[in-house]
């Protein structure tokens, strides 16, 4: 149906876009080495030359990683997940939450409207692994519980669009929310409004299921709020 | 307050983000062309190569452009703004307006509790636009127009990532929006909740604006299964 505009590309361009694609479609894990030089000329036919400079392209973009005596390496999945965590770095924080916010009130409708009974399982287990991680001591071990729960509701709209763009930018928040946690401590009481979160999930209800959202952003932006200004 | 890892990069990689920081910083403009190289290696204090290889791996990025006989140009003044339109490209077109939809619905509330009265003179103004438009014969001229109307809306958000992300979206998703019109003409009466949504922000209702979203979106949708369908 689309109509797309044909680009000129050169040679080095269509090399890094096939590695690019093929990278994003998984075909080498993180940390991975690329396969040798001559075996990657012969896959995409095409000089020694032409494959360093498309390497080196990625390398720039932050895709690829070359160490010496190692090789080329994959660093990361995504040019958008790089992007996105470029530009979290450069804004201010309180912006970069209320684009989360955003993604977060409208997965959780469409989660609620959804989600399967697998996807059901996974946020309740998430949920229980909150619960436990908030009476420990290791606030890292509960951040990362945290998102794993708000992810696995993502997750539960089957909108992979969505998912990718969510899971970035928390993604890029981490560190962010790991000092605001280290300072405040974390949030025990959230869990009610989580735990509300997940039973309007349950009951296929969106309003329900919105209305937690904001109750427990709300929360989170008050003390956020109180701890910048303390 | 965040503590940022430290990380070694090449000098390509350090002279490739500078450059790329001035552009995103609006140095130079799309098409315009970058210093000669003698300048760019005093200015950033490198060799011939360095340079080159910098500009190439921005080339590759989709940041510059280089043409026999004309040198090298801006082509794109944000490495999100390209990461982003590969992506919609890539996505299903449904997926890609559920998250359109999902910014939008919270641009609105936003919008609604701050628009100054400029930001609200200049949507009354996109809107008057939009009617016009809807009368005329011309397409692209109403798309044009109808995006203009809900960026304004973004913009009075005052958040500069909601606006980055919601504008780069909606440019990636121009040509798919372009060829719906085509096939389905405009939507006239599309204009009734868009007045609708003008006044719930000139009320600084947030709650009557995210209805009006969702009445326009739920619209859009379903004439878009129709004509899927059809």
């Amino acid at each position: 149906m689309m109509i797309k505009k044909i680009k000129r590309l050169t040679l080095v361009e269509q090399v890094a876009i096939q590695i690019e694609d093929l990278i994003e479609a998984g075909q080498w894990e993180v940390g991975s080495k690329l396969p040798a030089e001559p075996e990657l000329m012969e896959k995409f036919d095409v000089s020694r030359n032409t494959l360093r400079e498309a390497i080196r392209a990625l390398v720039h973009a932050g895709l690829l990683e070359t160490r010496q005596g190692i090789g080329t390496t994959v660093k990361s999945l995504s040019t958008l997940g790089i992007a996105l965590e470029r530009k979290v770095q450069k804004s201010d924080l309180m912006e970069t939450l209320e684009v989360r916010l955003a993604l977060e009130k409208e997965a959780a409708q469409l989660a609620a409207e959804r989600r399967s009974n697998e996807d059901l399982k996974l946020i309740d287990e998430c949920l229980e692994k909150c619960k436990e991680a908030a009476k420990g001591k290791e606030p890292q071990h509960f951040i990362d519980m945290d998102i794993a729960f708000h992810k696995s509701i993502v997750k539960a709209t089957h909108n992979e669009m969505f998912i990718e763009l969510y899971d970035h930018i928390t993604d890029s928040l981490q560190h962010s929310v790991h000092e605001i946690m280290r300072v405040r401590g974390p949030l025990t009481d959230e869990y009610e409004v989580h735990t509300d979160l997940y039973q309007a999930i349950r009951l296929k209800d969106a309003q329900l299921a919105m209305e937690s959202v904001k109750t427990y952003m709300e929360k989170a932006k008050d003390s956020l709020y109180t701890m910048m200004e303390g």
